[in-house]
C-alpha cells in the first residue's frame, strides 16, 4: 500500500480561489475585506509568516495593513492599536502574530481583538463558542486539517480520531470540531501512556507536538488518514552546507506504506493554514455587513 | 471483586462544611455570600432542585435570593432581571435554572450573566476559559465528579479517561476537566461505532447519557473507577402502586463486580453538584473581594 499524498498546496489554492471569487462579488457591492496584520519584534519566522499573509491576502484581491512594533512595544500601546483596528470599518479582520516578548501578556491582547474579526480565533468568546457548538471563527490550521480530512473522506461522523497534541491553537479546538463533526475523539499529549497503542486506534490520526520523527509507522493502523501538522526545522547537509529544510511530526517515507493518506510536510497543513485565514476574513466582512457567511468556503 | 461505593452524600457533606467554614471566617469581614436563582416557569423538577440549592445555600450561612418568574415571562424582562443581579453586591452567584421555556434564547440570557457571578459556569466566556486552559467557573456536575475521582485516584496524570456523552454542562466540561488533569481523553457519544470496545479502554469512565441501564458489566474494564451521572427516573412499583425512583446510566449491581470504585444513583454526584454550586458562590464571592480563591474547596 501507498498512500495517497494530501497535496495541501493545490487544494489551497483551490480555496484561495473561492476566496478570490468571494471578493470579486463584494467588491461589486464597493465592499473590500481588509485583513490588518500586526507584528511585533523581529522574528524571522514570524517575519517569513507575515510576509506570505500579506502577499497571499493583496493576491486574493483583499486590502492588507500592516503594522510593525518595535520589540519593547508597550502592552497598553499594543492593546491601543488593536482598538483603533476594532474601530477601523476597513478591517474586518485583525491577526496579531503570535509569540508576543515576554513582557506581553498574550490573553490580554488577543482578547482586546473584537471577536466578530477574530480571524485567527484564540479568543477567549470564539474558544468557547467552539467548544459548546455554536458557530465561531475557528483556529485556522485545524480548520485547514478538517477541510482536508472531509475532502478526503467525506462524512467523519463514527470514525475514530486521534489528536496528538493538546495547545489551544491546534490540539484542542482540532478535537473539538473533529467532535463537532461526529468523530470519536482521543486527545493525547506527553503525559499518554502506552502512546504506541492509543494512535494505532486511529482511523484518523493528527500530530501536532513539533518533534521531528515523532510518529513511526507502527503507531499507524493500516488504512489511516494522517495529517501531519508539525513543522521542524531539520538540517539540510545535501542542501549546501549550513542549509535546513522542514519536516513534520511522522515519519512520512515509512508511514505512507501504512496509511491511506497522508499530507506532506512542507505542502499539506501549511498552506491551508493561510488559506483558512483568508476565508475566515472574508466570513468575517459578509457577517459585518450583515450578509450571510458565504457557504463554500470553510463549511 | 466487589467495587467500592463512592459515597457522594458524605464527601459532598464535607464540601458543604468546608464552605461554611469559608462562609464563617467571611462573615468575620462582615462578608455574606449570596446565591441568586432564577427559576422561569413552574416545570416541577426545577422546583425541587431549586428549592434544594436555596435551602443548603441557608444552611451553609450564605444569602439566598430566589426570584421566581412566570412561565410566559418575555426574554427582555429575563435579561433585566440578570442585569440587576449583576450590579447587586450582595449576589455572587448567579443561576438561571434550566431548561427555560421555548420562547426564550438560552444562550442570550446565560450570556447576559456576569461571567464573574456565572456560578454554573454556563457563560460562553467560561467555556472558553475552560477550554485554553485559564482559570475559569467550571461546571458545577463535571466539577463534582472531578472532586470525586481525585479524592478516589488521587494524581489523574496519565490515566485513559472515557467520557460517555458530550453535552455542554456535563460531557464537553469533564472532557476538557480530565484533560487538564493529564488524562488521555476520549468523548463518545450517539455515533459512535463499537462504543463497548472503546468505553472498555477507560481505566476511568464517566457515563452522561441519560439512558437506564446504558453501561454493561461488559463494557467496564476491570478495575475501572465509574461514574455514572445519569439520573433517570424509573417506575418503582415495588414502593407501591404509582411510586418511581431515579437510577443512572450505569447497570450498578453488575458493574460492581468488575469496578474498582462506583458512585450510586441516587447518593453520587447529585449531591456533589450543589455542593459544589456553593463552593463556586464563596469563590465568587472571596474573587470579588479581591481575596484569594479558597484553596481546600475545589481545587
Ligand atoms: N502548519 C501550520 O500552519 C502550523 C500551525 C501551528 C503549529 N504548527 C506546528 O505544529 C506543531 C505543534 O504546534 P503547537 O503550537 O500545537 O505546539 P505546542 O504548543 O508546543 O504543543 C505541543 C503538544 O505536543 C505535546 N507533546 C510534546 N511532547 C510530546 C510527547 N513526547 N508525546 C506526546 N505529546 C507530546 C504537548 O503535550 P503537553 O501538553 O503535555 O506538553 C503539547 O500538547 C509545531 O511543530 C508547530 O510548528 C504548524
Ligand atoms: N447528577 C447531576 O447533578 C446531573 C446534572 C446534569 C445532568 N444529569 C443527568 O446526566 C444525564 C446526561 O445529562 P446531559 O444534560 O448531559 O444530557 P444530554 O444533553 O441529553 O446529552 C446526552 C449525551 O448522551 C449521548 N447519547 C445519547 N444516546 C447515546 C447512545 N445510544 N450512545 C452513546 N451516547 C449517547 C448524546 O450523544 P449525541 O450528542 O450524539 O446526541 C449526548 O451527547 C441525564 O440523565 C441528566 O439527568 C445529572
Amino acid at each position: 500500500m501507498t498512500a495517497a499524498i494530501i497535496d495541501g498546496k493545490a487544494f489551497a489554492g483551490e480555496i484561495r480561489e473561492r476566496v478570490a471569487n468571494q471578493v470579486a462579488r463584494l467588491k461589486e457591492m464597493d465592499i473590500v475585506p481588509g485583513l490588518a496584520v500586526v507584528l511585533v519584534g523581529d522574528d524571522p519566522a514570524s517575519e517569513i509568516y507575515v510576509r506570505n499573509k500579506n502577499r497571499q491576502t493583496e493576491e486574493a484581491g483583499m486590502a492588507s495593513f500592516e503594522h510593525r512594533l518595535g520589540e519593547d512595544t508597550e502592552e497598553q500601546e499594543l492593546v491601543e492599536l488593536v482598538r483603533r483596528l476594532n474601530a477601523d470599518p476597513q478591517v474586518h479582520g485583525i491577526l496579531v502574530q503570535l509569540p508576543l516578548p515576554d513582557h506581553i501578556d498574550e490573553n490580554l491582547v488577543i482578547n482586546a481583538i473584537d471577536p466578530a474579526k477574530d480571524v485567527d480565533g484564540f479568543h477567549v468568546i470564539n474558544a468557547g463558542r467552539l467548544a459548546t457548538g455554536q458557530s465561531a471563527m475557528v483556529p485556522c490550521t485545524p480548520l485547514g486539517c478538517l477541510l482536508m480530512l472531509r475532502d478526503r473522506l467525506g462524512d467523519l461522523s463514527g470514525r475514530e480520531a486521534v489528536v496528538i497534541g493538546r495547545s489551544n491553537i491546534v490540539g484542542k479546538p482540532m478535537a473539538q470540531l473533529l467532535l463537532r463533526e461526529n468523530c470519536t475523539v482521543t486527545v493525547c499529549h506527553s503525559r499518554t501512556r502506552d502512546i504506541a497503542d492509543v494512535v494505532r486506534r486511529g482511523e484518523i490520526v493528527v500530530a501536532a507536538v513539533g518533534r521531528r520523527d515523532f510518529v513511526p509507522a507502527d503507531w499507524i493502523r493500516r488504512g489511516a488518514t494522517v495529517i501531519d501538522v508539525g513543522i521542524n526545522r531539520i538540517d539540510a547537509p545535501e542542501k549546501g552546507e549550513g542549509k535546513t529544510r522542514l519536516v513534520g511530526d511522522v515519519q512520512f517515507d515509512a508511514v505512507k506504506d501504512v496509511a491511506d493518506a497522508i499530507t506532506p510536510v512542507p505542502g499539506g497543513v501549511g498552506p491551508m493554514t493561510i488559506a483558512c485565514l483568508l476565508a475566515n476574513t472574508v466570513t468575517a466582512c459578509c457577517l459585518s455587513h450583515g450578509l450571510p457567511a458565504p457557504q463554500d468556503l470553510t463549511v
